[in-house]
């Protein structure tokens, strides 16, 4: 199996994704909000209040927060088409993950989502709003609906996930993922697998929306230019730290290091708004950037286990986060044996860096029109 | 758990139910395809060769026949299109079942299924056909999609499954499911079962298909108007022999037989032609009646167990067929301890009947079109 397949099904389960750490997420979302409502808002009226409207939420997952932007989507078009004196419209959401998520749970949870956002959005009439619910599995970065069959896409923290490692010219030394030691070969390649992919996803879209469409993008990137800057190279290189010091004690052979790399691209603003303007079906209506610290991945209702101290309570968790999105790379690459010990170095790192100084992961949020 | 709910789960995973059992389901299709054939291509005429198609297959299960149909259809479509000159049209399948039913491995399994079936259907065009696949989960006594969302819908072996045990004001003593010498208050309460039910799904169906679409439905049922015909209610007769033998010995408490009933109905053709006028919102094309034998569910490759002596395979395979479609049932009602007991005397009786006599299943095979 490929190590991409892997970490997409990985991705796609449970707690085991950057998408799925759920506080992180939620805050996330509430993040991005205004500019989830904004678009829909939009949409509604430009499509002068439809009777159906499509959604595609991609990189969905299978977690607690999977149908949590659906759930505002819903509650807004209700919203809004209410405030108009219009009946709410039918509405169909397809979700969609690659074929390794656990779909099976999703479907099992609707019946209870379906009842309380029913009890939630409408006390007078049980049977509204009309939400239809479907999966969807496959790759994002290729077709997955007839031509002009969406109103509405959705894509959050998935989209940095690249379709494979990039082909590397040189070896990149020490390092798993862009670094200030790259080669400047490794960063070229690095963006032009984002470049390849990213346009294939606009691409895709554009001929599955319908014109005038709106698509609301979250992707975990950067504020800086430089595509090695720390804000977005930092939690890797303190996983390349555990691993090195591994090669170094002779436990990881150098060589299966070296040819170790994480299929990721955390984009800038400017980047992002290159591809779409390149690609010329989207019209841009709103760029944006937006943080989140990394201790939000922190749920201080768990129990800390005893080997932590309070204070580190924010690297703990965000050390059970990163295994979860990088256990599965590693244990493709190097064999399970070293995973642990791999993991228990990593958090100690992490825990150290976070006791030290403020860590942060930077959000991109575009939103888009299709051009009629 | 309602007891149908249990029912309809197994009946949505592998191998446990009629419409899983793979060798009679496969001839129930390769029979009934004329129909299906018939009314693809007068669907796709009268739509004026579209460029879309959407298709639900509703009751898809997740064993080897989920996608049979999916196949044959998008197989025609292409065969007609390409005889007509035009382009073939982009497929949407839409894959329904229960909640319960195991989607992921639908899901896993479509890549592969999609490979072998482009290298069966265009070997010039690698593209081509453009299918797109998507699981919905959810009973389909209820609405499914959006409204005027469907050009095609189909249903195999799934319709005879009712939403629940019908409420009955008289004890069905001695027996499980309609019986001659079952009260006709009983018989009443059944019919009426399913003529809520049925004419609740084609409600549903006829809002949810556009004008012109077709439906094509196969259901088991009977040829006899008399709905205590041996040739629906022998195999569930059988079972309650073995019931009513181990009530007698005191293994089982007359109380809890006396309030067991399998929540079926096999209608005649005259029953479904009489709804489908009722409910007025199709046309009927054809009507039709097919028969399988019970040994139609022999798969001659298998290994033979011991105990069994060549001639008896059939009934062997029929009961363990019937074992897959009543377990969960019977377990939710007496409990996992009598269940292997039950079976074991029900494949005796199955195999001693099937020695003596031909015994069939019979399937009634409606297409409609949507009026206008």
């Amino acid at each position: 199996m490929e190590v991409v397949q892997l970490l997409h099904m990985n991705g796609g389960n449970g707690d085991a994704s950057y998408s799925n750490n759920s506080l992180l997420q939620r805050k996330v979302i509430s993040i991005t909000k205004p500019i989830l409502k904004k678009a829909t808002v939009d949409l509604y009226c430009a499509m002068n209040c439809p009777k159906t409207i499509v959604m595609a939420d991609l990189g969905c997952s299978s977690g607690p927060n999977t149908l949590l932007v659906a759930a505002t989507f819903i509650k807004m078009i209700n919203e809004i088409s209410l405030k108009m004196g219009h009946e709410p419209p039918e509405i169909q959401i397809h979700l969609n993950d690659l074929p390794g998520n656990d779909f099976n749970i999703v479907f099992l949870s609707l019946p209870k989502f379906l009842e309380s956002l029913r009890k939630d959005v409408c006390h007078s009439n049980p049977s509204s709003p009309s939400c239809y619910f479907s999966g969807v599995a496959g790759s994002f970065y290729t077709r997955l609906f007839p031509s002009k069959s969406l109103h509405f896409v959705h894509s959050s923290y998935s989209l940095m996930w690249l379709s494979q490692v990039p082909e590397l010219e040189e070896t990149n030394k020490g390092n798993i993922y862009m670094s200030s030691t790259s080669p400047s070969s490794v960063i070229r390649a690095y963006y032009q697998q984002f470049q390849t992919d990213f346009s294939m996803f606009l691409k895709c879209r554009a001929d599955e929306m319908v014109s005038g469409g709106r698509m609301v993008l979250t992707i975990l990137g950067r504020r800086s230019d430089d595509p090695c800057s720390r804000e977005c190279c930092y939690i890797w290189e303190l996983l390349a730290m555990a691993l090195n010091d591994m090669v170094y004690e002779g436990r990881i052979e150098e060589s299966q290091m070296d040819s170790f790399n994480i299929p990721q691209y955390t984009p800038s603003p400017k980047e992002v708004k290159n591809e779409v303007e390149k690609e010329g079906s989207f019209l841009i209506d709103c760029l944006d950037v937006s943080e989140v610290t990394w201790d939000s991945s922190t749920n201080n209702n768990i129990i800390r286990p005893e080997e932590c101290k309070e204070s580190d309570i924010g690297g703990y968790n965000m050390a059970k986060c990163m295994r979860a999105v990088a256990e599965p790379l590693l244990v493709s690459h190097f064999g399970l044996s070293i995973t642990k010990e791999v993991f228990l170095r990593y958090r100690k790192i992490i825990i150290k860096c976070m006791s030290k100084e403020e860590t942060k992961l930077i959000n991109v949020t575009i939103s888009m029109t299709t051009k009629s």
